[in-house]
């Protein structure tokens, strides 16, 4: 196993992440613990931001805030002059604590509150993303009545459903996001916008999906939007200035899924970039500001979690359960989507795997289960075993499911750890209770 | 929709949930809100112990913890002299805050961690539910350290798996809990927990499942149950004094449930004590003391949920969306398991349906749904949506995804509304951060 300079298995079978060696870390802070490699998350800020201002130099990328936020990736995300993009009031509070520029800010979401809506336009975000007529409605009463006037994007839908390595083309598209463009929604509703007086359309948002490590599906994107751009201003002669065409690169979780490298997701970028002028050139149209969204490939394979496993338990000629401290409270996507990871244990790394496991978490439900069908070395209580790839949509999907505490987040750089989240108390858990 | 004295709809068409109209408390309270409707959760507290008491004197009915905890619910449950079961440090600790008698709680969990068998044994639980070999083991060593000898129950796999209206009979039985009695796995482990010296085994403990409506499900396992303590007597010459029997009484969610009602409850415990009875004089064993766990069917129907409805979509000759203010992050259990709920406008529940809706939560998840196809009267933006049945396994799994906020609990009775769990503050969110 050796993922990075900054996630490999040394010679003596010990698993190193940011150089710390992992079960040390356990030993230190205790487990469950999220690890989180920063050189890792640069790095893929790095290669999109870089990557993207070479070949299209009219951009931002805006880090998607629900894959992991917290204060000090919002510090790490704005050192690296990345936008953000935010969903609630809670990622837009979280952000702005640490005085994270909120004209950098994109707020998206199917189905702002007022309250959120009002949130987005006090503090001068960069772009509200239209997903309704109830919502525009709204917005403009909002704005009107501050005497501002509010940049959106409208959410559309290209009619492009992308999964891992598949793609779909759908006429109809069933989602609870956007407009769709095939449909004419999407037209209808922008004509709708601009007869509002205090929302300025400024472009188009798109998001395809997730897990995508097909570029076919970007360049499918890419023309779908610009033909749109091609009829609006045709029928509308309206120009718009913006286009969003959000994220979705996929991440490795298991061997099922392609290793991207970080040349793989240069590659996208400059695939999206190159069809991008391609098409704005062929069509005639105005070279738009290009927006893109990823968040699951920034922090995804940057995070690790620990676990001590307790129990084992084989059940004759049908498997080998073994149960670990942590579960769906801090991981619910298995429970969720079936999800597959990759585990190993931290200190024996690199002995031969003798048998298969399937990974319990401590949960009191059946289907509290990380992992399945496991190769790994004999495992003993008091082991620790790593999951890996639980940056993304782990402590941010972290529950208190049967009063667990939400594990603490480790960063750690250069052989130094440090807390970017404190551990939960008990106390935490009945702060609000009467 | 009547559902009972404490949760029905007026002649206005206004649904009154423990005396109060359900779209003032959304106004009072705000959205999402999770209410409880206090006489309803005595209710199903009384039918229990009341009945059991009756027909089986020597027994104990324990709150299931996981299904809803926080302060105001242990302080029911102990007035109304039910135990509890926990299954974490957090559910004790919560219990304890409001000097929940720790004799009355029992400890479950297939990977209790060292510090929670810590807690248990120092604070003197009733039962530690003893789930491998591991856990015996580390047990013990705390047992000894401390001078204490702690009284436990052995979990067992019976070999039924009930669900909803059907069991099953398995030889061998896959879970991540309990001991097979068929394979002989019990057996040997309960042999070996009896070399324990500061260990004592006082019964057994099994759960067969959720949403049983089925009590046949229930006939078999006391029957299966019995049958071992009949073997363990004979083999081990071990005669064990308490028998617990888990809990998985069905809950009404939507008309693909029975409606059960108090004495259809009432019922079943009176089934599970005669079964148990007479098993019991025809195998000649000793009364033993008997313990049951209904957790959900406490608390399940006791709860509905407010929402306001922002949103609404209609994709063309395909769907009609409506986009409410909360969702997988207060109730994931769609998400999940894919559970059906039944849902209804609150000031117009009246009104004849006219139209199928999905019900769409707020996250930027496209499976973020709370129901689907559920006929509605036409909605508009600003109604209040009440889903029902959301008392047990909502608050308890409720998270914080996409940094939204998890609601309060509001308590009602009498016509009077008070919190139980007081809302959260985005300073929550960023408490722990660094």
């Amino acid at each position: 196993m050796n993922f990075r300079d900054t996630l490999y298995v040394n010679e003596n079978g010990k698993l190193i992440i940011g150089g710390v060696q992992a079960s040390v870390l356990a030993k230190q802070f205790g487990t469950p613990l999220y690890v989180l490699d920063k050189k890792h998350v640069e790095n893929m800020c790095d290669v999109f931001i870089k990557t993207l201002s070479k070949e299209y130099p009219k951009s931002l990328v805006c880090y998607a805030s629900k894959a992991f936020s917290c204060k000090e990736i919002y510090r790490i995300i704005n050192s690296k002059k990345l936008g953000i993009d935010v969903v609630s009031n809670g990622e837009l509070y979280t952000a702005k604590s640490v005085d994270f520029p909120m004209n950098k800010a994109i707020f998206h979401g199917n189905n702002k509150t007022a309250n959120e809506l009002i949130t987005a336009v006090t503090n001068g975000v960069k772009y509200v993303v239209l997903d309704s007529y109830y919502e525009v409605d709204l917005l403009e009463e909002i704005c009107v009545e501050r005497g501002i006037k509010q940049n959106v994007l409208i959410r559309v839908n290209p009619g492009i459903e992308a999964h891992t390595h598949h793609y779909i083309q759908t006429a109809k598209q069933d989602s609870k996001f956007g407009f769709s463009i095939s449909n004419g929604d999407a037209l209808e509703f922008i004509k709708y916008v601009l007869t509002k007086k205090n929302v300025n359309i400024e472009g188009l948002h798109c998001h395809i999906g997730s897990q995508i490590f097909e570029e076919k599906s970007y360049v499918i994107c890419v023309e779908k939007m610009t033909d749109f751009y091609k009829l609006l201003k045709q029928e509308l002669s309206l120009t718009l200035p913006t286009i969003n065409l959000g994220g979705g690169f996929g991440i490795w979780y298991n061997d099922e899924d392609k290793k991207t490298t970080l040349e793989d997701y240069a590659n996208f970028v400059k695939i999206i970039a190159k069809t991008l002028k391609e098409n704005v050139k062929a069509k005639g149209l105005t070279q738009p500001f290009l927006i893109l969204e990823p968040g699951r490939s920034i922090i995804g394979e940057a995070g690790i979690t620990l676990y001590t496993v307790g129990a084992t338990k084989t059940i004759k000629d049908l498997k080998n359960y073994i149960a670990i401290d942590g579960g769906m409270f801090d991981n619910p996507r298995f429970a969720l989507y079936q999800a597959k990871y990759t585990v190993a244990l931290c200190d024996k790394a690199n002995l031969e795997p003798v048998k298969k496991y399937t990974v319990a978490g401590k949960c009191c439900e059946s289907g509290d289960v990380i992992a399945e069908d496991c190769m790994l070395p004999e495992v003993n209580s008091g082991d620790i075993l790593a999951v890996f790839s639980t940056g993304a949509y782990n402590y941010s999907m972290a529950s208190n499911y049967n009063r667990n505490l939400v594990p603490p987040v480790v960063m750690v750089e250069k052989g130094k750890a440090k807390y970017i989240v404190k551990p939960q108390s008990l106390d935490d858990l009945i702060r609000n209770d009467v």
